[in-house]
Formats: structure tokens, C-alpha cells, sequence
């Protein structure tokens, strides 16, 4: 089959709703000489996707156009100095836009093979959870075997990543979320114990626990004091969003009498070469625990492409748990 | 001659302001195995015991009954299982407490050769501000050769410490302080830009000079988001006190998006390991800083141990630069 040259992509003109996504054809851009081009199987919805949507996170200048973090598929093509991926390589990609189209471009250093034990729909889910949860947990977090790992909004899908990995890193697991059905999920993934934060306290849980070693955290605003309140002696807190917002109040003491640290990245940012390194960690360290069943996507529901404006309306409704996909 | 048994040291019986501390007579406890008795050249005066002088900083448990965080003299006796240090060395030596008196027990391995270059009293002034700036600014904040260093406080007894281990390392350092006379004391320590906090906006010129790699900060209140404001992309902010509070508001989303660290610590609570291991890296890396005159500890004032309580007024005038000394 010859390389194509056009295809659907998926773009907003008008930021604003759901309703605000079209898609829409366009030329398949060049490959630069470290690209690879891959046939679309499935793309993962992210919360950063419904951000850009509304216009509140711009992409980084470079970026290709369209919405859309990850993607799974078959390499289609390849750039001349690419040599690990050919024609016909399942593979899933971590990029900085345009997943959600026929044909993702993606750098290859941030292009993976798909992980052997799942298929390669579930491995579009992967990427940007995966590479999120390594660069935050393991890599700012320096999560040990034997720690206790705090993972709030434990259900989604940077949570049951978060969950599953921990564990399978040999760390105690705690989770939150909003419902008993939620919480049944993040234990039903290997947390020792869910807190549904509609109904406990997690701070005193947690600190009953013995203090979380490691807390990842997405929600922000009055959660930062509850972290630094439950987290053990020298505990690493990471931002990795702020969905209560990120203006907070907060007592630091504890912070410098408990010596912990409170960081945060995002990971579209990171530039390639950072993304690479990340790629080659997780390929020795994750793959093989998707190999033997230590860590599975948690899918929640797969819509066409066409559909793209329903799953964002699905992820912004919050009733999901685990990836929404889409598949051309 | 032979071993004394009592001793004068400095004590607070009802907490309350200079006039609560007492000058008291009493015996000098047995040596355990690994410690040394200090005939006391002379010890240093430190924030932290003004705020124990207060009530509001207690000691930690098994620490030497009175006032007093370092001391320099020659070694009197030694523990049984001491084998770097005999009678007649000249040491100075981070303690947890009974500082200032004739006669100070510490640890062996919280113990130093009193280093070559400066004299014995003057070396009373290094233990609590280089363990801490070490700790702080080296370990923790993991400067290096090349970086902005920006030292809050800077013609303190920390301050004009961490503004020449940050030059001897081959940081740029930035510092602030309250007055121009304290502001030129930096600038003639090694500090490339001495910014007078009264009339200048630190984190603008900070921000202007690039962003700084790593904040030590004591000030904390108003100065917190002011750090995050100005610190580099991962840069790293920490607290070794709150003179201006621990309670605050703060916007945290440059610290997320900055990958910032923001952390912190005390020094006493800390394990006699880990002082330990901080002594060894001090005496290999920073005792030749000092033999070398790239680094000596700035003194303001030297008062009779008999005057403790005029020492406390004067550091709570804050009309000080540089360290405040005591001699038994």
C-alpha cells in the first residue's frame, strides 16, 4: 500500500464545548529524518485534551496539530535515521498533539513497541499515563518496594495506572475516590485500602497508615495541606494537576520538620530527548509487568473517532473510571 | 590535670526573654563510648536558641541539659570507643544542646579537627551554620558549579556562610539583606548582587538575572510565592526556618509547571548517623574552602559567657551581621 497523504484529523476552531471539536481533512505532514508514521488503531482521551479544548492549554510550539496525546498502531513509515521501527511494527507513541487522526507523526524515541499481553487498542492507553506516572512516581518520587504510595483520584486513568504500577514496584497502595463502586475498582487494581473522600477523612487514614511515603496528586487546592499533613519523613508530594485549583493556603512547617519535598511536572513539555529516556525506562521496567499481567489498561469505553465530542463529554461528566479511547 | 567534674552551664528555668537565662554550676555527666569532652574555647549563639530560651523550641530527647548548638576547643577526654580525637586536639563540634558552658560532651562523629586557617574561636562560629548550609543548600538543593544561588538573609550568621560556600563551590550568588551596610557585607563575602529587600524587589531582579537554582530561605510568609516566582526551571526552594511564618497563601502553579522542589529541614533532630556523614563530606570538602581563605566565618561580636543574655538581646535587635560568640 502506498504512504498516504491525507487524512482526518480532529481540531478546534473556536475553543470552547465538546461541540467545539471537528474533524476535519488534511495533508499528512513530512517526516523529519527521527519521525516514524503510524496507522492509527486506537488514540486515549486525556484530561489535558478537554483543557486544550476550552482553550486553557495551548500547545507547545512545534507541536502537530489537532488534539490528542497517544496513540497505538502499525508503523506506516519511517525516518531515514530510524532504525529501530519498520513498515508493519505494532507500536504506541506518546506525542505532543494530532492523536486523534488516521495517522499519527510521532518522534521516535517516544514510540514504544507494543507491550506484549494486551492488545493494541489497550495499548493506546498506555503513553500518556504511563510516562506520566514513571516520570512523577518512580522518577521525581523515587518510589521504593515497601513504601506507602497515596494515589488521589485513584479510579482514573493517570489513577489505576498509578495503582497498578506501584504495586507491581512491590509498594503499599492507597488510593481515593468519589464512590464505593470507584473505590471497589482501585482495590479490585492492588490498593491495599480506598478512601472514598465523600465519606473519610484520607489524611487520618493515611497517617494511621504510618504516613505516605510517596503521594500523587491531581486535585490540588485544599488537598496540598491534607498531603503534607499525612505524608511520612522525608515523603515526596507530586503535583501533576490542580483540579481544585492551584492557589492554595497552607502551614509549611510540617513541610521542613518532616523534610519532605513538593514538586510537580507536566509532561507534554518535557523535551524529546527527556521523553527517550523515559521511553527506554519504561520499556525495561513496565513492559515486563504488562508481559506477566501485573498491570493492565483499565478501559472504560472505546467510541469512533467521529465520536470524539461524546467522550469528551463522557470525561468531563467524571462518571468514568480508567481510559475512554477512540479508534478511527 | 586531671578530668573536671562540674562545670558552669547556661540554663532557662521559666521560659520568657534574655533575663530568663541562669548560669548554673553542675556536674559534667560521664562520657558514653562514643563521645568527647570539649574544654570550650568558645560556642556560638543561634536563632534557634533564642526561640528554646522562648519555650517554643524544645530539645529533643537524651540531648545535654542547657543552651548552646556548637562549640569549638581542645579535646579533655574521650570515650572509649573514640579513636580519631585524644586529649590536646583542637575540635569544634555540632551538639544538641549544653553549648555554652565550660565544658561541652558531643558526639565523636558530630566532632571536627578544628580546621586549618582560622583561629580556635573563631572556629566555634562553623558547626551549626555549615552543617546546616551544607545540608540545605548542597545536599538538599544539590547546588551546583555554575548556578544562581540566592541566599535569603544574607549578613546573618547562615547568610554570610552560605554566600561563600556558594562562591567557593562556583555558584553566582545572589543574597538578600535589610540595609545597605549589610548588603555591601555580602557583596565583599562574594556575592555578585546584594539586593536590599526594604527598597528592591528581589524576585524581579532574580528573575531578570535568569531565575535562581536554588533558594535557602528562613524568611518563608510572603517570600514563599516570591520564591516560586523567581526560581528557574528546576529550581530548588528550601526552608530551614519561617521568621516570617509558616502559615501562607501561595499560587502553586509554577511550581508544577517549573518542575520546582520545595523543601526543607532542621538540623538538630537529625540522626548522629547522618550528622555523621555531614561532617565527612563538611571536613573533604569544605575545611580546604577554608584553609584556602575562600571562606571564613564572619563574627560580629564575642561576649563572656556571663553575658548569654546580652548575646540573645543583641541577635533579637537584629541590628547584627555575621555570627555572636560566646567565651567561658
Amino acid at each position: 500500500m502506498p504512504v498516504p497523504t491525507s487524512h482526518r484529523i480532529t481540531i478546534v476552531r473556536q475553543p470552547g464545548g465538546p461541540e467545539a471539536i471537528e474533524i476535519v481533512e488534511r495533508p499528512i505532514p513530512e517526516l523529519a529524518p527521527d519521525e516514524v508514521m503510524i496507522r492509527t488503531a486506537a488514540c486515549g482521551v486525556n484530561r489535558p485534551d478537554t483543557i486544550e479544548r476550552m482553550g486553557l492549554y495551548p500547545p507547545p510550539p512545534g507541536a502537530p496539530e489537532g488534539l490528542g496525546l497517544e496513540a497505538s498502531g502499525v508503523i506506516k513509515a519511517a525516518g531515514s535515521s530510524v532504525d529501530r521501527f519498520k513498515p508493519g511494527d505494532p507500536v504506541c507513541a506518546l506525542v505532543t498533539g494530532g492523536g486523534y487522526s488516521d495517522y499519527v507523526i510521532a518522534r521516535a524515541g517516544s514510540t514504544l513497541p507494543a507491550p506484549e499481553g494486551i492488545d493494541l487498542i489497550a495499548a493506546a492507553g498506555l503513553p500518556e499515563t504511563v510516562f506520566t506516572v514513571w516520570a512523577n512516581v518512580f522518577q521525581a518520587g523515587q518510589l521504593k518496594a515497601g513504601e506507602i504510595l497515596l494515589v488521589h483520584g485513584g479510579s482514573g486513568g493517570i489513577g489505576t495506572t498509578a495503582i497498578q504500577m506501584g504495586k507491581a514496584a512491590g509498594a503499599r497502595v492507597f488510593a481515593t475516590a468519589g464512590s464505593a463502586d470507584k473505590c471497589a475498582l482501585c482495590e479490585r487494581l492492588g490498593a491495599e485500602r480506598a478512601i472514598n473522600y465523600r465519606e473519610e477523612d484520607f489524611a487520618e487514614i493515611i497517617k494511621e497508615a504510618g504516613g505516605a511515603n510517596v503521594i500523587l496528586d491531581m486535585v490540588g487546592g485544599p488537598y496540598v495541606q491534607k498531603n503534607i499533613d499525612c505524608a511520612a519523613f522525608r515523603g515526596r508530594i507530586v503535583q501533576i494537576a490542580f483540579l481544585q485549583g492551584s492557589r492554595i493556603e497552607a502551614d509549611l512547617m510540617r513541610l521542613m520538620l518532616k523534610q519532605l519535598t513538593l514538586t510537580g511536572s507536566t509532561l507534554r513539555a518535557r523535551p524529546d530527548a527527556e521523553k527517550a529516556e523515559l521511553a527506554k525506562a519504561i520499556e525495561k521496567t513496565v513492559w515486563p509487568w504488562i508481559a506477566k499481567g501485573q498491570f493492565t489498561p483499565e478501559i472504560f469505553r472505546t467510541f469512533p473517532l467521529s465520536q470524539a465530542a461524546e467522550a469528551h463529554r463522557l470525561m468531563e461528566a467524571g462518571g468514568h473510571s480508567g481510559k475512554i479511547m477512540l479508534t478511527p
